[in-house]
């Protein structure tokens, strides 16, 4: 049975084990915090892959950033990490060949293949972290648009440059949608630049007033931002994962999307394929690639 | 050589002529006002078709509203026009067979096989007229979603439900960079509620100091959905059309989205297959399934 390295970056920790052309992890699941610069960067990859190249078939990286349609490269700028990443010569990284692709991209095939998407043509999944990332498949495929970038969950919930997205642009969908906005919400709305998103979380599960209400305007803005995907790729399901997508209630989004859209009804529901669906989607992508290169 | 009775109908006129196989206009146009009820809109349909329908081999129709992926029904809500028009049944309005497509996604193929777009794999085509219309082309094929409906441009450019859209929903990219987007616009910055398209774009045009921040207000709102746009496809051009595109500047746009966007540099450019792109495209979409149906 052909297997993979996998290794997952990003904007604070490294992961990696070893997962077979089924999904299955199959080797212990290793952890180290992201280093701050290039080099350090670039010794962890390569202290990882000397450990494990010798036994699996390919190297297969799920990271932050968008990856190119050659999948050996990171294309844009990536706010969470050291500056130079997107210089990394990945295939100089080892010996076997290394297959990159973006961390949200490689989840949504993780759900594609098994997960909450499995059997439908087509689907949005939508990463709710430190981040947002999004990966979409249009007639069973990863949309990757012309260079590979597409996906990119950068649309503009708002036009007046209130609040800056880690992109570099302004009022991103994630710059609302993801924990980190989650608290500048909450600063904005308690007047407390120290309160936390844990802060509000608890709040909420114990019905704070004030709490409940910045919770729920995170939650509307998650909402506005799908109401927008689904009129835009009238996907059958829109899945949300991620550390921050525990707390939604996917049962009211999907009326309220449905509610407003004019394309045809939709669900929101939550990932399957569990808190590792980046390495895993992207060692399927690399072994099913690597499949097709030899047959 | 094979001819299709092409038709356009939208909120205020419908139009009508003859194209062949080579999307040349080959008859008259025809027009009238798109009448207020559904009945007198089928009996439009029915008088123009009976007229044609001997010398034509498809009747090939351009509508507003989503429509189905069996090209024969409106599938969603369609702002501008008598309410009960969803309902209609195509195929019962000629012996011939009646192909029906959105509008912009009719204009979007015509741009993708003679026009702007011409030779490339992946575009947006945005219609800029009373309404907004959206057609997207992904690996030289017409992007439609699970049913048919992908594409409608309505997503959110406010979160705080400011201004209502046509399509019901609030704060759609339609209701503000639509000519009615402009005039509703030109009303909250002048609060002058009889303001019209035609003065703000006149006083742009003569350097009015408030025209012209109500026109660039309304261009930049343009562009604040073009980079979300950007960075969910990753299109090689976006194509704007209709009545209110020869208006706004496409080298500065392209410059503005390309600084921000983070998939790969686009380009913004007018389209250039004609005022009746929709009548083309759906005639040479109608031909081309004929020709498909005929093995």
């Amino acid at each position: 049975m052909c297997k993979a390295l996998a290794i997952d970056i990003g904007g604070t920790k490294i992961y990696n084990t070893v997962i077979n052309d089924k999904g299955e992890i199959v080797a212990d699941i290793e952890k180290r915090a992201t280093p701050k610069t290039f080099e350090e960067i670039e010794a962890a990859f390569r202290d990882i892959i000397s450990k494990y190249e010798d036994e699996v078939d390919v190297v297969a990286i799920s990271t932050c950033g968008a990856v190119n349609n050659f999948n050996n490269g990171i294309l844009g700028s990536t706010g969470n990490i050291a500056a130079g990443y997107p210089n990394m010569n990945f295939a100089s990284l080892s010996k076997k060949k290394v297959f990159v692709e973006n961390d949200a991209n490689a989840a949504a095939w993780a759900e594609h293949v098994i997960g909450a998407s499995r059997g439908l043509s087509d689907s949005i999944m939508i990463t709710l972290g430190t981040g947002v990332g999004g990966g979409i498949i249009i007639n069973n495929k990863l949309f990757k648009g012309k260079n590979g970038a597409a996906g990119e969950m950068h649309f503009k919930l708002r036009t007046d440059k209130h609040r800056k997205c880690t992109c570099g642009g302004w009022d991103c969908f994630e710059a609302y949608a993801s924990g980190t906005g989650l608290k500048k919400t909450a600063e904005e709305i308690s007047a407390n630049p120290d309160i936390t998103t844990y802060d509000v979380i608890e709040g909420w599960k114990n019905n704070d007033v004030l709490m409940t209400k910045i919770f729920l305007k995170w939650q509307e803005d998650i909402l506005a931002g799908l109401i927008g995907l689904a009129n835009l790729f009238d996907p059958e399901v829109i899945v949300l994962s991620g550390s921050m997508a525990e707390f939604v209630d996917t049962d009211y989004l999907t009326k309220a999307v449905n509610d407003e859209i004019i394309t045809t009804p939709t669900a929101v529901v939550k990932a399957k394929s569990g808190n590792y669906s980046g390495m895993i989607g992207a060692a399927l992508l690399a072994l099913e690639e690597r499949d097709d290169g030899q047959g």
